[in-house]
Order: C-alpha cells, then structure tokens, then sequence
C-alpha cells in the first residue's frame, strides 16, 4: 500500500473523515457557515447516487415535480407539530427587490407545507389517487453543528410526497419505498448493510403519525440514519385541507406519506468502507469503475494502455486513462487509492512484453498479474468480488460491535463503541436518561427484524447507539 | 383534429400560452409572487432537456460541482458592474436559526462570485487550467413582471464557469459551446432554428466583456433568447485574485467564460412548435414519443394495445399506454395532443381484425391506417419525419417574417410582427430609440451569419424584434 496522507482512523476518526473529504477532492466548506461546495468528484458520486435512485424511485410509480424554494411563513404554521420542529432551523428572506417584503418568505427545509397546498388542488376524486410525488431539490436548516455532508445548512436531496386513499395503502407505501428504494439501495449499489426498523415517537419527523428509517454502522461503531419514510396519517390532509370523494360520494381527507435521502449519503459510503488508505468505493455505485495507469511512455504502452481503456469502456466498464506521466507513478497510485476506484490496471512495457497487465483490488491491495486476453471479463468478475467483498466487511464489522444487553447502563457502555441491542420494554423509560448518555434508541424491530406496527408491541428490540 | 379547449393563437398569443400551460398540467404560479411549480409532465420535458444538455457539456469537458446557494452579500460588491446589473433583483436572507446574521446571505442570482472565490483556491498553476465546471441549480432574480417558465423569480438552469490560461482559449471555449451544445441542441433536439450572434454593448451580461447569444422566433414573430455564452475576460479574475504560474514562472491572472441555459426553454418549445390544439413536441425531447389509445375494452384489444405497447418499449421508443376506457375517446385523445405527444396509436377491434392500426401524427394531424407487421420501425422513421417537420415549420415562419429593413422606422414596424435585419453601421446610435419603441437589437451577425469579433467590426447586421 502506497503511504498513507491521512491521519490514521483509530488515533481520530472524525479528523480522519476531514482528511478524506479534503484529500480526495469531495468538497469544501462554504463561507456562508455550514455550508459546502461538493466539488467534481463528490459531486460525480451524488449523481450516480441520484441515478441509482431515481430509477427505483420511478420504479415505485412516483414523477418527478418541482416545487418553490420559497415558502409563506405562513404556510409553516397550519400544522402545529410541524412548525414546532422545523421553526429553530428556518432560514428566512425579509427583502427581495430592494424591498422589504410583506410577508417573509422562509427558505424550504422540507416540502410538506407548500406541496400540500398543490394537493389540495389537484386532488378531488378518489380517481386523483394515490398521488405519487417526487422532488430532487435543495434544502436549508441552520445547523448549530455543521459538518460536511453529514450535516449541513444546505443539502441536496430527494423528497417524497404521496396522497392515499386509505390508510393501509399510505402504509403500504411508505414501507414499499423503505424496502424497495432505500434498503435495496443501499444494500445492492451501496454495501451498507442496514437496520431497518420503526423511529420511537421522541426521534420521529415532526408531524408524522410514524417513521421507519434505515440505519447503517460506521466504521467507528456509530449509527448513521440514512433515510426515512413517514406516515403522516391524515395530519397534514387536515391542516390543508386534501379532501376526495370516495366511491360512495362522501368526502375524506387523505393519507399521506413523505421520504427522504440526501448528500448526507455521501458520508455515509465515506465512512462505512473508507480505510486508512481512503475511500473503498463499490463497483456499481463507483463514477469512475477502473483507472488504467500508464507506468511511463516506454515504446507503444501508451497506445496500448489507451487501446485497453477504450476496449474496457466498450464493455461497458466506466473506466478512466491517467497517462500523467510527468506526474511521478507513485502520486498518481496514491491519488486513485484516496478516490477509492475499486480497480487499478497497471500498464508497463515489462508486462505487457509477456501479454500481461498489474490489476490491483482497492479493497484488499491484492495485486495480480493477468493477462491482456479476456481482460475485461476478468474485471467484470473483479468488480463482483469486490461489491460483495466490500458489503461483507461492513456486515463483519457490524456483527463484531454489535452486543445484546439487558440493563439500561449495559446499553450506554455498549453504545459507546458499537450497537446495543435491549428490550423496547426495557429501555421505554430510560429513553431521556440514554439521550443525556448522548446515545439514542436508533430503530425499534420485531424480534425477527420486522418492522413494528406501533412502538407499543410486546418484545420489540431497541437498537441504542452513538449516531451522527 | 378534436375541438381546442384553447384560447385562439390569433386572437391572443399570450392567453394561448397560460392556456396551454395550464390544460397540458406544465405548471402552476406559486405562493410567493413569481415562483412556479412545475408539475410532473412539464419536469419530465425539463428531465429530458437536461440529460441532453448534460451529454454536451460532458462531451465538451466540463465536469459537474454544486456551490452553495447563499452568497455573502460582500462578494456580490466585488465586480463593479456585476453588482449594479444584479443588485434590484436580489433575495436577502437576514435571519436564520433564530438571529439576525452577521452579514446578510444573498440568494444566488448567479453563481460567478462564490464560484471565483473557490477558483481562486484551486487555481495556482497553468497546469491546473482550463478549469471548466457546470451546476445544475435553482437560481433566484427578483422579477416585476413574472410570466411562467419565460421569467420567474425562482428558475432552474445549468451554469458554466470556466478559467483558461489565455483570452484565445476563453473565446475559443465560450464559442464551443455556444455552437456544440447550445445551438446543437436547439437544432437537433428541440427542432428550433436559432440566431447565433453577439450582443451589443447595452444588453450584454453584467461583468461581461462579450455575450454570445441563441435567439429563437416564437410563434408570434418575437424572439426568445434562449441561451447566452460570455466572456469575461479578466473582470473576475482581478475581482478575487484567480492567478496561475505560467510556464515561464511569472504570475498572470486567468481568462475566464460562464454560460447558462434555463426553465425558460420550456416556453421557448411551447411557443416555438405549440399551435391551437395544444403542444408539439418534437420526437426527440419529448418524454412520451407514442400513446396506444386502447378505443374500448373489446375482445382482446386490451392484450394486443399492451403487446403493441411492449414492443414499441423494446425497440427503444418511448411509449405509454393509455387504456382508461372508463374516460370518453374523444376526450382523452384531446389530452394528448394538449400534451403534444408526436404519435398517437389507435387501437381499436375493427382495425385489429384486418391487422391494421391507426396512426395518427400530431403536428400535421394526418391519420393514416397501418399495418401491425413492421410498427415499429414505421413508427421510428414517422417520428424522424416529425422531427424534421417541425423544424421546417419554425423555419419557415422564421424565413417568412425575416425582412430586411433600410431605416430604423422600417426596423421598428418590421420588428411589430417579426425580425428586421438592419445594418448595425444604420442602427448603432440609434439603439436607445429602439429600446423606447420597446424593441431590440437581439444580436449581431456578419453578413454571412458568422459570429462578429466585436460589436465596432464594420458591415455587421442587427437582428431587431419585440422580445419576451
């Protein structure tokens, strides 16, 4: 492994974390506070993350829209949880035009309010139902704490809205799009493995009737909430005002869910597989799969590196030539492990004299000689192994920091370096007393990993937990 | 062609647009005056436009990054003439988290001073130019006179930001764009015939040493501009200190581009290719190319409408089925030419039972009986005869209403229903005149059409039109 140029993770993982997002080129911070410039890099992530989940998204029936970035304070107001929640963090616009305005207009930290004014337009009949709404959009909530990516005043997401005819199918959906959306991407494209379970009533989105989450494990043993899906019963249909007609003529007020992830994920994939060396990225999330690496511009390997990149992108692999060769090769070795591309080919007159290129796993540093013939199906293959190598790592560790408990100060302990898992029945009380232990009930599960129809059921398992 | 629930083109344009926005669900106004919700049908127009420009502008090397969307309100003071154009259309946050702020955050109206600012960090060398970066964003410019898609206050765009070690590199890679992605893509894929010209002194962006522009003609003889390219030479780079070493050592200050396109191109295709009876939307860009129109739920018209549907989906079309019986024929393929979807397929029991469907074209409204053997590839060459189409029309009707002119007078009645072409020598000091008959000068061409060097050049033609 080439020398490391970041501060190693067990003498300071959050510095560690700084040092990666720095070095690998991911973003900045911004110079208004707690925000950031997600530079090309972490950018070329989030749009891959955004595809990924875009398509799924689409997959699940919803269209995509776009709503105002500016909202009536106003409009805050109607649903009275929700403005309690959300009124600390609000970012607000006084004057506009070189005038003061008459009503300020708050900068969205989510949609809920200035949607369901739309909803309750456009939906009149049962026929107008279910009403499957997305939007790629930016959000603002002041943040006393900011950090990139996992905590900032402005972020990037995708928000959700739906309106239903019954309950159930709210329900339905709102689980749908945590299984089917969230969990399968961040299991099959991610390899994070994730809790998925119920928020307790304190962690629930304000406003919302209940919240599932997904919730990953950190290479430091802390929780990261990674997205979430809300039902939010008929709360905001009420203070909206969304009625239909249903089959027999009467009028209903809907039900409704809304969804979210955000660039937060960014740090979660920086964080889950990152290692000394800096980011593991997964094959299939990856931007750039395979870097071929040309060693110097001895007799045609140019030419030969150049025919392979080209050979490997007809495949279908997103791959990328360096041809620096001003730029000295051990650098440049560096520079692609810190961007964490899953596969290096080495190209040098040496091997290629014997048919043959250097391929190098970033996950493991296992270097390989192969052969140039059938290449690119070998890399195929690689960049499975990888994936799933990548995904059982992060499983392994998990397993490893991951302890059941049966008191209240045994999950504090435990919480400090992993997940403790406790009686629901047991922890119920002592939810304030783990949240002044600055740890948190993270998701609430059935004991078979079910999700639980209320925080209510017998024998539910509280996952407790440091979190970001 | 079904009965138009629109107001007349001829009787009045500009209700003809509102209609057409508002029956084909493009979008809504929104709370605060100026913002807009896009609704579904009118995102999934703007998706595709972006996936198209995206392409290019990878193809032209720039490489995707997002900026914050609040700017300290100092930076904006920075570039003289940048702060004077902008500053009455400004958004001003001064209280955020519950406290009034230090120093109020603007909401960007562009990105070009907080994008500079970073420049200035990651730029130190020749070798780290060009620096060539694009954001897709939402943008905020105070609007008076708001009219959806074509000026809101809240719109969304792309913004290029580039920096060059050399004027002729900035020239070169302002004009690359302007013709490899902008007018390439009004051409090929939005079917609308451009001006490509230089702005004048008076209507150049704020900051800017040079502003190439695309003008369009709308259906009723006025131009659009619908995408500009400038150069700022110098300006921002002396403003916040973008320096690099060259390769003699010394120290010079970077040559710089932006360029944007916007929402706004959404009412450019309305106006451009729109008619009576709703949109037009050219096979290329539209997000549905073909509806099969299930006429009733008869035998197994039903199978063979969602086989046709399949097949067409197979063979790469863009394709939904619309199979609501329960709603009237007459009604629903009313809906679809509101929508403007290029070809509608009926699919109805007498037709089947010869092996026929019919094909009806919505920009000529010829309906024509075909054969189900060898749909698709009929229905692909019919899409590229739509294609073409299209842009005849806009042409012709560009051609028709071209006239040129000897005097400003004759410029000005000229320019009451269409584009007059003046010479620039005749027209330059009388431009102030122009802009009090509320026309102007929409760009400068050579005389052969060629991009002028600058506006003092001799024998240069003046465009001259009302414009939105």
């Amino acid at each position: 492994m080439a020398k490391s140029v970041l501060t190693p993770q067990d003498e300071n993982f959050p510095q560690w974390y700084q040092d990666v997002v720095a070095k690998a080129e991911m973003a900045d911070n911004g110079p208004v506070r707690g925000t950031m410039v997600i530079r090309p890099y972490g950018y070329a992530i989030w749009e891959r993350m955004q595809r990924e989940l875009d398509d799924r998204i689409k997959a699940a029936g919803a269209r995509n829209a776009y709503f105002p970035l500016f909202i009536p304070e106003s409009y805050l107001r109607r649903e009275a949880e929700h403005v309690e929640g959300f009124s600390p963090e609000l970012a607000v616009v006084t004057h506009a035009g070189g005038k003061e305005l008459d009503e300020p207009a708050v900068v969205r930290p989510t949609s809920e309010t200035i949607i369901n004014v739309f909803f309750a337009k456009w939906v009149q009949s049962h026929r107008d139902l279910p009403l499957l709404i997305n939007q790629w959009a930016n959000v603002v909530r002041w943040e006393l704490r900011p950090r990139v990516f996992l905590r900032t005043t402005e972020f990037l997401w995708q928000e959700g809205h739906t309106a239903h005819a019954t309950q159930a199918d709210a329900n339905a959906y709102a689980v749908r799009i945590l299984n089917q959306v969230y969990e399968d991407f961040a299991l099959d494209v991610l390899g994070i493995p994730v809790l998925v379970g119920r928020k307790t009533e304190r962690e629930r989105f304000a406003g919302a009737d209940a919240t599932y989450t997904i919730e990953g494990m950190m290479g430091d043993g802390k929780a990261l909430q990674m997205g979430t899906s809300h039902e939010l019963g008929q709360n905001f249909s009420r203070a909206f005002g969304i009625q239909f007609q249903d089959e027999s003529g009467a009028n209903q007020f809907a039900w409704q869910t809304s969804w979210g992830v955000s660039t937060r994920l960014v740090g979660a994939l920086i964080m889950a597989h990152g290692d000394d060396a800096g980011l593991r990225l997964p094959p299939r999330l990856a931007p750039v799969q395979v870097v071929v690496l040309l060693v110097k511009a001895d007799g045609d390997s140019g030419t030969q590196a150049a025919a392979i990149t080209e050979q490997l992108r007809t495949s279908g692999i997103r791959v990328e030539l360096d041809d620096r060769v001003g730029v000295s090769f051990g650098r440049r070795a560096v520079e692609w492990e810190l961007k964490g591309v899953p596969v290096r080919i080495e190209v040098g007159p040496r091997d290629l004299a014997e048919g043959l290129v250097t391929l190098v796993r970033r996950d493991n540093q296992a270097k390989a000689q192969v052969a140039l013939d059938g290449l690119a199906p070998r890399i195929a293959a690689t960049l499975e192994e990888i994936q799933a190598a990548l995904h059982a790592d992060a499983l392994a560790r998990r397993e490893a920091l991951t302890v059941d408990v049966g008191t209240v100060d045994d999950a504090i302990k435990a919480a400090q370096s992993g997940f403790a898992r406790i009686a629901w029945d047991t922890a119920r009380e002592a939810e304030g007393a783990l949240n002044e232990a600055a740890v948190s009930v993270r998701c609430l599960q059935r004991a078979d990993g079910g999700l639980p129809g209320s925080s209510a059921e017998p024998g539910l398992v509280a996952t407790v937990a440091k979190a970001y």
